[in-house]
């Protein structure tokens, strides 16, 4: 299979990874419109090549993959589609989707595409932070498959689970609700306790020095990129919102708890709190 | 070197186990008041006897660590001193420090106490949890060492360093600030997301499906059990308050620039949180 992916970065560089460890394609062909990424996106052997037009790079593949950030998405997703021929299968692999589906709706192709996004990733970007089994026992969301062609899904779905991987199909409305409330909010906490800690925190070397492994994990994803998660809350904004006024009012009713010295009631949201690990041990 | 440690959770379990992997320890005495923990803490070899008499378990220790949740500490460790004699150690592992060295200021025996803070843990708790290596390259804060004897701070010093730990020295008001910015401000806005994710979310198996690595990370802090933190809100609670204030600023900040569509401002703010790359790479 000769693959197509749009975006070097750590997405599509990792998936370029996972798809040649586990022998599902024979040609890369990557396209990025940053030059240095394109550069060291070659010289990591992510690709095999680079083609600069896009046109002829989407016409060479079997499987094209759009693996840009969701605001550049929703522009270069119609124009792949326009160059798709009926043997050919286009998906994408971002943390939005309605309006994704939306700029695909209608268009005579549309059946080529399927709507895919992988749940995985780290606080890192661009080519230097692929990597090989980001994917690996993860979950992967398909959305509205039933706009998909039945054979384009079918071989979706079997190179997802040859990563392997762990399917899951939800309406791109759903998906957009789920994901607010389960991956975009945890990207606005952590960039906001990194900005506390920064303003309150004058003394650089203290934080290097009483930094413990919890304030590492919580604020990890603060070291998330801008021109990744800026175009994600933009396109989910009313369900970011949303849940972000959920979460205000938690820490708002922690804060007068702790304000009252309700210590009994305290202790009770905190129980109430460690029922996640009930879900996730 | 014969201890003695009170309280065999998470910390004073994996200190026991870390000593005996350095080879600090000749014997190790357990003090525990829960009868299921002490049973657990000798099946699990990290003590080789249990005292249920504190007075006893103190006397025949070179050194003792007070290794209980920080309410329980500051009626324990005046009893331990209590008991003390001059060639003795007692240190305690708290997370708050300035109602400790207050409940021990002016005690006949305060030389031969030593305050640490080992800035290390899990979200786990109870002798199970007991991990060695758990120190292994973390800071230890020493606090107000001008009150205790040269001989007892020489000691806990080379003790710390050959597990071996980074040392660094504050006042105890210091250091309940800090941890207040770095430590404690972590937990609580974990804890309200894992409410948050909690309440919006009604579907559990939708959270086991879509968590990534990043949810789970800024969520792990939440399964901390009430029983350690409740008593370290409440003895750090003006710090605590004044740096959740902060947080709950930052948060509104960044509600209302996603509200108001100030994309350019809310990528400037992210631009700034990724600041906290720096200091932790």
């Amino acid at each position: 299979m000769n693959v197509t992916i749009i975006g070097l970065g750590l997405i599509g560089g990792s998936l370029a990874l996972s798809l040649r460890q586990h022998g599902l394609v024979q040609h890369l062909i990557g396209v990025e419109s940053n030059a240095r990424h394109a550069r060291r996106a070659l010289e990591l052997s992510l690709v095999d090549e680079i083609e600069t037009d896009l046109a002829t790079a989407v016409r060479r593949a079997d499987l094209v993959v759009v693996a840009v950030p969701v605001d550049a998405m929703v522009a270069v997703l119609p124009l792949v589609l326009d160059d798709v021929a009926a043997h050919q299968i286009v998906i994408d692999v971002g943390s939005t989707k309605q309006a994704l589906l939306a700029s695909v709706a209608g268009h005579p192709n549309r059946g080529r595409f399927v709507a895919a996004h992988p749940m995985a990733g780290t606080e890192h970007s661009g080519p230097e932070a692929a990597v090989s089994g980001l994917f690996e026992g993860k979950t992967v969301v398909l959305c509205d498959t039933a706009h998909s062609d039945p054979d384009a899904v079918l071989h979706v779905e079997k190179l997802f689970q040859a990563l392997p991987m762990r399917l899951i199909y939800l309406d791109g409305a759903e998906h957009d609700l789920h994901t607010a409330y389960i991956s975009h909010i945890s990207h606005i906490t952590s960039f906001a306790l990194a900005l506390t800690v920064l303003e309150k925190e004058k003394e650089e070397q203290r934080i290097f020095d009483l930094a413990s492994g919890g304030f590492e994990s919580t604020v990890r994803l603060a070291k998330s990129a801008p021109a990744t998660w800026v175009p994600i809350f933009r396109q989910n904004r009313l369900n970011v919102l949303d849940v972000l006024d959920e979460h205000l009012h938690q820490l708002q009713h922690r804060r007068e708890l702790l304000a009252q010295e309700d210590y009994t009631a305290l202790s009770e949201q905190i129980q109430q709190a460690n029922h996640i690990r009930k879900i996730l041990p």
